[in-house]
């Protein structure tokens, strides 16, 4: 299954007999979801050899391309050599402008199940003809689909039942004056039926499409080996049988959200409106057990951490890699009853490691962590019975340099920039992301991605319409007003290439502020418990205000971990961790 | 000419014979001029009696609606008392949503030659019909269209020439794959042609169409009386011809901008590619000569507002009104032979008046000022050869309560905290705002209007696409990226009802800051050089660096306005008002 260069060559000889001038493979699947399912994943990895979660791959007659984003430069520069694919920066190039068009790829194959409708659209737009192929085929050894079975949350995890969502969704169809609704989103659908599944690793949804109607009825089309219980009002059907289904009913007026759907199950409806789903906005508000069952799973899952703290500092000598480390800190987490996966894979990262922001240690090759090391980046989240967490601390060891010291407490006044932040209704994260880069911009230095995104319950760690960047991005869809019940990561950093890399996270949840003449204001509160190294501040780069902010959340973090500690050592370690700085 | 209520019944007359539910009256003329001219502002003012700027006026057959903005609320309210007119607050309310589309008043009348092309669509997408009728011709002695000559801005003035403007245009064009545009926007024909008039009060623009073709040569709709110069390269036709020219040229790929198009314009292309006008950018970015004209004018401006702060100190005896302040503003600004226009009328508010942002005192009935008033605030500015200006002051007078000192300490600290940020390529108004608003939201206060617009060059005082504002407005273009070279005003304020209103007011030039590895940074140039009252400023409010900042402020403001002084007690009066301040 591994990637050679002659599979590149297997996919020209189809070009040539097809008239094709190249061929377009996206990471994705037929619900246009973030991660896939190693079946869906294969299909790149075929063809190139490049471990990232985002890219695109041209392969035309006589070269190929890979694209990627700001946050694989470098680790897709080092995957990619001797594979004569060459790598195109996203943000700094275009695949699309510089490549298709500039050399005119087209005709241009690529599969209509598996591009979506606005990236169909985008390109077609673009004068680039599109013709509808599926190379997949040539897959030797493809991993098979998930057959594991989808299961119900227990009601103390739901605020609201599958007929309240049912009878929510129905409302908001009638205002906009359609009887349907046809949802490809994974989550959307994993979040109104209540149920989750363990169809792509980290991401505990299931492979389905739902169609939503009042007068239609609601039918959920899934692979029937998978689902060992009835849903009520729900009829449920074999997965592939919604193109038959969506044929039977293409004159229904049908809601439908051409940034989630396939271009194949787009061209498929009559009379369509384009437009977010319902459940989008609804599965981002958290409510009442949502937040509490969150605010108790992170506490567990900084119980985690801190073990996992502890444990570092205490195998300093033992000459453990990233990836030993990044193993011990799943067996940490899923000690926790309530733990079921983690949200991603765990980047454990030293020195200049860190610098690559979504580097993912492998069991071969990854780097030793002793006590000479500066920093220990770890990012890392756990799926609970009761929420999703997503985290990074950068565990200080060894002896930072004044650059390092300087960059570290740069990112926490980052941190705390948007953590301290009051503002008012309608109010975005693009209205509040100047508040975390405003300290760095002033010195020149800037991170190349997103502040932070929004955070699904018991669901993809990535989740829209909140987040934080200071531009429009038209290709992510984190400019969502913020309101209260929102959970939103905030990840600031300094990348240095060759150097070292430094992030911390937290995930913050939107309340309420105050209502006053002027408005309703909103601010966030931390609720993630995990204790931010302080070994290495330089506090007078620290307004008295920001200090106060570390010290508060200290204390935060110790209130919350403390019930849940049996051994003296441990808590030791906490008290030490959360102890009160002081200029 | 002025409203009678009888007006409404005449209007609703012809509504019974055509039909109609209602008649739609726009503030508006058939460019999608922000300010209108007499003639096109007479209909509105014929049927409803509002004074501001920005309003909207429905008539149905039994009632009548005004919309206006949050700036206008207490202004609108107050001017409608009375006239059996409804007042809708746009914002909170929506005239289209919750009158016209609730109550269903249509077919609904207006004018397709005065409702621009997206407004048009915008009503028609939400189901309301449209007829086009035009019921101006009950308007009793209606102002006449202006005759005043247009006049060539000497070549000292601009940058550019006519020749390089138009090359730019055709440039753009080709990149877009058409061969023309049709550009509908006055304030774009000025500055291309490098040419102004007289036709709206303050905006020195004239009414006309202008074509522009490679191809097709490049052709000016105008009174045919006004324009007594040839142009090169540009052929002169009637004002009125352009409907028969476009007709003519139906089937000419053209640009055309939808937000600056009449309806009618709009609806006679046939092979149309809606976008923005190449001009526009190139207008909203000044260039070497722009930048050294302005600020040139921006110091006389200065000083005529220094003469201004010196007379009303010397008069608070004198019982002067608003209105009288107003009009010796106007002089000074006038005894400059650079100066020809005011770019706005003159905000001069007392007190209460204040609070009202958009207040214009008239000749008669408005307020005195004394010595027991607290705060005069001055929004005003003029149009020069050499550049626009617009700058307000809170002039300090009586003994202010802890309140105002507070609050006016707030707006300053808003003001610098735009003018000092630093910010990365890509970012705009929307990312930057909260750095004026964020003091005031920690308070749970917040001023219902954007933080700044971009300023024309010896044009419009409002220019797209450079503002400020913390979220997006579908209605105003005023989210483009700052670049180098872009003017935007800065101008929070407190606005208590009934109390008080200020407002601190610059012009901030965007410039580059420094390119490092992360990318290119911009920060502001402050250019307007008027001295900011410190005599209430509680400075324990203000950190280090805001007081560090309003120092050498007014350092440079000193060293700008002291060359063009010729009188000792006036040196005197500016130092006294430019001495550090400290706490």
């Amino acid at each position: 299954m591994l990637f050679k260069k002659e599979h590149l060559d297997e996919i020209r000889e189809y070009l040539k007999k097809d008239n094709l001038k190249g061929y377009l493979i996206l990471t994705s699947d037929p619900h246009s979801s973030e991660y896939v399912s190693p079946f869906y994943l294969s299909f790149r990895n075929y063809f190139a050899p490049f471990s990232g979660s985002a890219a695109k791959l041209l392969i035309t007659l006589d070269n190929a391309y890979l694209s990627t984003d700001g946050r694989y430069y470098i680790q897709a520069s080092k995957e990619l050599e001797g594979s004569g694919i060459n790598l195109v920066k996203e943000g700094l190039e275009s695949l699309e402008d510089d490549i298709i068009l500039k050399k005119e790829i087209y005709p241009l194959g690529t599969s209509f199940n598996l591009i979506n409708e606005l990236d169909y659209e985008r390109l077609v737009n673009k004068g680039i003809t599109l013709v509808d192929k599926d190379y997949s085929f040539l897959i030797k050894d493809r991993p098979s689909l998930s057959k594991e079975k989808v299961f119900k949350l227990d009601s103390s995890l739901n605020t609201l039942s599958l007929k309240e969502k049912l009878d929510y969704i129905y409302q908001k169809l009638e205002e906009e004056k359609v009887e349907a609704n046809l949802i490809s989103s994974l989550d959307d659908i994993a979040s109104i039926l209540n149920i989750r599944g363990k169809d792509i690793p980290c991401n505990p949804v299931f492979y389905s499409y739902l169609y939503v109607s009042k007068k239609y009825g609601n039918h959920l089309f899934i692979d029937l080996d998978k689902i060992d219980f009835e849903l009520n009002n729900v009829n449920i059907h074999p997965y592939d049988e919604i193109f038959n289904f969506l044929k039977e009913h293409e004159n229904v007026s049908t809601l439908i959200d051409k940034t989630k759907s396939s271009a194949k199950i787009y061209s498929l409806l009559k009379n369509k409106v384009n437009g977010k789903n319902p459940s989008y906005l609804l599965k981002a508000i958290k409510l009442e057990k949502e937040i509490i069952n969150t605010k108790k799973i992170q506490a567990i899952d900084g119980l985690a951490l801190l073990k996992f703290h502890k444990y570092l500092h205490d195998n300093l000598s033992n000459n453990l890699t990233e990836f030993d480390y990044s193993k011990k800190l799943k067996e940490f987490r899923l000690s926790s009853p309530l733990c079921f996966d983690l949200s991603f894979n765990t980047i454990a990262a030293v020195g200049s490691n860190a610098a690559l922001m979504h580097y993912s240690p492998q069991e071969v090759g990854s780097s030793v962590v002793n006590k000479e090391s500066i920093e220990l980046l770890v990012d890392s989240g756990g799926q609970y019975y009761g929420g999703t967490t997503d985290t990074t601390r950068t565990f200080l060891i060894g002896t930072p340099t004044k650059e390092f010291i300087h960059d570290y407490t740069l990112t926490l006044k980052a941190l705390i920039g948007v953590s301290s932040t009051i503002f008012i209704e309608n109010s975005d994260g693009h209205t509040i992301d100047i508040k975390a880069r405003e300290f760095m911009w002033k010195e020149g230095m800037d991170y190349k991605c997103g502040t932070g995104h929004g955070v699904g319950y018991i669901l993809n760690v990535h989740e829209g319409p909140n987040g934080f960047r200071y531009y429009v991005s038209k290709d992510r869809d984190d400019q969502g007003k913020l309101v209260p019940g929102m959970i939103t990561t905030i990840e600031p950093g300094v990348y240095k290439e060759n150097k070292y890399g430094i992030r911390i996270e937290n995930n913050l949840l939107c309340v309420n502020a105050f209502e006053t003449n002027d408005g309703k204001f909103y601010k966030f509160e931390t609720i993630t418990y995990v204790p931010i190294d302080t070994k290495c501040l330089d506090l007078n780069m620290m307004s008295d205000e920001e200090i106060k902010w570390l010290n508060s959340y200290h204390k935060l973090v110790n209130e919350k971990l403390t019930p849940f500690i049996k051994e003296q050592e441990l808590k030791d370690y906490l008290d030490k961790l959360t102890i009160e700085v002081k200029r």
